[in-house]
């Protein structure tokens, strides 16, 4: 049996931890067995990677050789943890994928979607999420939620334009991959963004078909 | 004033540590200023990528994260340092380059030249070596020469066939690339090889257009 791959994209600030614990919550209570993961990150090489591109000091940083480090860190990623656990008929919820790639290198950046697909494509050996659902919200919203919690690290503490321009870029993913990839208000309450992902879980027909809900 | 930027490839214990010195005393002699730097590496953020790739116990590391990593690497390199040294004119020998991550993970690890050329056509903007010398050696007489010299790193302590894929590999490629790149007996005296470097630059009227001779 092939599991299935969530992947939850969105600003910082925009509850997307928040809402993954609620969401294996949810699975877990069917008896699923469910993996949360983030990027850059998950495996131990990925996660040195990841040291590498947060590195606040790495002010130099080339973008193309930005783009390459997510996409590396995303080839571990995949190969050695989300594709065995998928295989195994496991749950895979994931904090961020190649959507946050295309819109922050891509598009906010200005390398361009089709590099940074190309590039991830490599990366994810095809490997696509079967649901994606981005939380919107106002940047300014997501940092007075962030705001004392801890250090911003260096994507944190790019200017505001940058963030107007990921935003729009997740509304135009969001629209240009319906199938896959839903636009959640996450300027609602917790539990209302909750309930709005699990209505659309299973509009698609993605918890129907496999569990019983018991709401 | 355009610069000029050579490359060296070769099997480890090829001479081209020795080559590359020799070479680079040969162009300071005519007064040029030159950079010598190494793949991967040759920045601190390439230096940091570099710690990664070549780390022992990373022995779960994925061939497409190997490859996306020299080309972060690489990227970097390339925009911090190759490129700003060329474009004021100096001379660039690099220890390594592209043809390196066709062969090594292209070829010998099997994801195929087109890929591996695809993702360092980003990471590279399209730059390629005014010229390249392949210093073409057996394995075994590479070891010899490198016995007792340090700890094996991880892709030295690779199996025996893997380097003669690695020998056949860069082969088929001079052949491809007879234009930008030379294969040079790396067998004979450290005089001889270098004297066959320095006779094919001026074949290619590499320095016959730029330097006087005065050996």
């Amino acid at each position: 049996m092939k599991g299935l791959f969530i992947t939850i994209e969105g600003m910082d600030g925009s509850g997307k931890t928040t809402q993954i614990n609620l969401l294996k919550d949810f699975f877990e209570k069917q008896g699923k067995h469910v993996h949360v993961t983030r990027e850059p990150g998950g495996t131990r090489i990925s996660e040195a990677i990841r040291e590498i591109i947060l590195n606040i000091d790495y002010q130099e940083m080339d973008y193309i050789t930005e783009a390459l480090l997510y996409a590396a860190s995303r080839a571990q990623h995949v190969a050695e943890y989300i594709l065995p656990a998928i295989e195994k008929g496991d749950i895979v919820i994931c904090d961020r994928f190649v959507d946050s790639s295309i819109v922050y290198q891509g598009m906010a950046r200005g390398l361009g979607q089709e590099m940074v697909a190309t590039i991830n494509r490599f990366a994810t050996r095809g490997l696509e999420p079967d649901v994606t659902f981005f939380l919107d919200l106002e940047h300014r919203q997501g940092m007075e939620r962030k705001k004392n919690q801890q250090e911003l690290d260096r994507l944190e503490s790019e200017k505001e334009y940058f963030h107007q321009k990921v935003r729009d870029g997740y509304k135009q993913l969001a629209k240009d991959n319906q199938k896959r990839m839903i636009d959640v208000d996450a300027g609602q309450s917790i539990e209302e963004v909750h309930q709005s992902i699990i209505k659309a879980l299973k509009q698609k027909a993605i918890i129907a078909d496999k569990y019983n809900d018991e709401e």
